[in-house]
């Protein structure tokens, strides 16, 4: 069980490594919502995503033999290339396991700039396990799995306490919820922190899993997996469910277009890059489902990693 | 003409008004370049752009009786803007005249979101100057001009004041180069601040004016105005071309390709909304005409209004 003090000594861990993320603000919608609303910016994270956080804190924490037999994930996104960059800087061999289907802007990045080796196999999450299992029998790699790790939490949990370091007056914090890593990070941060700041959960209508587990109290799986946010799609593990359910008030859902307007709203008006799964807690504010009025509101921004190509594509057809 | 003094003065004047924007770095960049690159967000500034900062302190300077009779302004882009927001928080009024080729979205925001009057012309320089003549002959108007004014050009130079003071150090400033205010008020702030800071002005070679006026010692005009960088179109005034004269290093020019490049790492890499105009200077920087080898190098991004409207309609079609 992941408590205070750990995420304190993933920080003191991981402080020199990662980026410091600036706290932004809109006048536009502090007005709008008569809030403060603070926005603790992990899409300027290293990678462009709060994932650096974990990994690096988990990896640094394995023992010297460990690292020298290498270690292994499974991911087609922001988890992959964190854990990638994570080995780079301790000089270690790490494999990335891919569905074919990632972008490939995904898999340039965690294979050339991180230079990982990275291991494609189907897009099911069966065939994801099956070749990352045979790989660890094989080259005895360690797993570093995204969320049911407490050193992953504790890191994802660093935000959090460097977001209350920066703006440390918070009523409440809003977070996504995927597989539950950084929400849980957040909790046992921020009720360290203070014992009464509330956290909320945001997920996609789409892939519920969170909301129907908290309300039938074990864990709950998505039928589909078919959402904008793709770094939601991941269902809860023993260990996050534990702490959302002990430390989360309430998780709310929104939809693929509530997403994107608070996406647009990010991008247009606070010019700031942020990928659907990050602006799911900008979506869960503007929906009004939880009044923050006159609240100090926390909104975390997990990341920033999108493919812009196509837009770049219409602006590269206009010049010529 | 605009000294040191008037810039600190009107930094103290608008400093409660505007926001104190951050300053980036990207790790990747300094790698790339072997040097410390420093970016100025002008893009997360009010109406999100430096303009915000001129306009106030002119505006703010004017006389009670011209303060009552109202100002004008002709600005397609966010001058326009700026002008209107100043007006609303100083309680006047303001008549923006635009040329019926703005975009919408940039009406709207100034007379909905701003509260100005706006008035349509037709698509050229000679209709503005008729259409802001005869408004104001007929009400007795102010006009604000978007460069030639010696306040536009102080509060603009708050903005290298402002980086100075955030990163002191700074061997050489790379600033974009329209009308010309931004860099005149640029290198009045640095060389005020430190004698030997170099400044460098980027302009697209479509509309290479400021670079050709350079070589031949007099204004010189575009024949075209074709250029994505559509905050740059304008020529000099004899204001801003006096302290380019005394003050810029040099002008280096780059292609449209080069600003979409720039522009394109400053999304995908650094997580920024910057317009084209805005990615000018790192696109100067990229272009490595000028060298910047171990050097600590100021970027001003000058601004992050751009239409995104294309491409948040493919996101849209994909979750329908």
């Amino acid at each position: 069980m992941v408590e205070y003090q750990d995420i304190l000594a993933a920080y003191d861990r991981i402080k020199g490594i990662i980026n410091k993320t600036p706290v932004m603000t809109s006048r536009t919608l502090n007005e709008l919502l008569n809030a403060e609303i603070y926005f603790k910016c992990e899409n300027f994270q290293r990678v462009g995503a709060f994932k650096m956080r974990g990994a690096y804190n988990a990896i640094s924490l394995l023992t010297k033999e460990q690292l020298n037999k290498g270690i292994i994930a499974h991911s087609s996104g922001n988890h992959a290339q964190a854990v990638a960059l994570s080995a780079k800087l301790l000089g270690i061999k790490a494999t990335i396991v891919m569905p074919e289907t990632s972008q490939q802007v995904k898999i340039n990045a965690t294979k050339d700039t991180y230079g990982a080796e990275v291991v494609m196999c189907k897009n099911s999450l069966e065939a994801r396990h099956n070749t990352t299992q045979k790989l660890i029998d094989k080259h005895g790699f360690t797993l570093i799995h995204p969320y049911n790790n407490d050193n992953i939490i504790a890191g994802a949990g660093t935000t959090a306490y460097e977001f209350l370091c920066q703006q440390s007056e918070l009523d409440m914090i809003f977070s996504p919820v995927g597989g539950g890593g950084l929400i849980s990070g957040t909790c046992i941060a921020a009720k360290g922190f203070r014992k009464n700041i509330k956290i909320y959960g945001v997920e996609p209508q789409n892939v519920d899993d969170a909301y129907r587990s908290m309300k039938s109290g074990k864990i709950e799986s998505n039928e589909t997996i078919n959402s904008t946010a793709d770094g939601l799609l991941t269902t809860l593990s023993e260990k996050t469910f534990k702490i959302i359910q002990e430390n989360v008030e309430q998780i709310i859902t929104v939809s693929e277009q509530e997403i994107l307007n608070a996406m647009r709203f990010l991008w247009e008006r606070m010019k700031l890059v942020v990928e659907p799964s990050g602006a799911c807690s900008l979506a869960g504010i503007m929906s009004e489902k939880i009044s923050v009025e006159n609240k100090k509101v926390g909104v975390i921004i997990s990341g920033g990693n999108i493919d812009i190509t196509s837009f770049f594509e219409l602006l590269d057809n206009k010049i010529k």
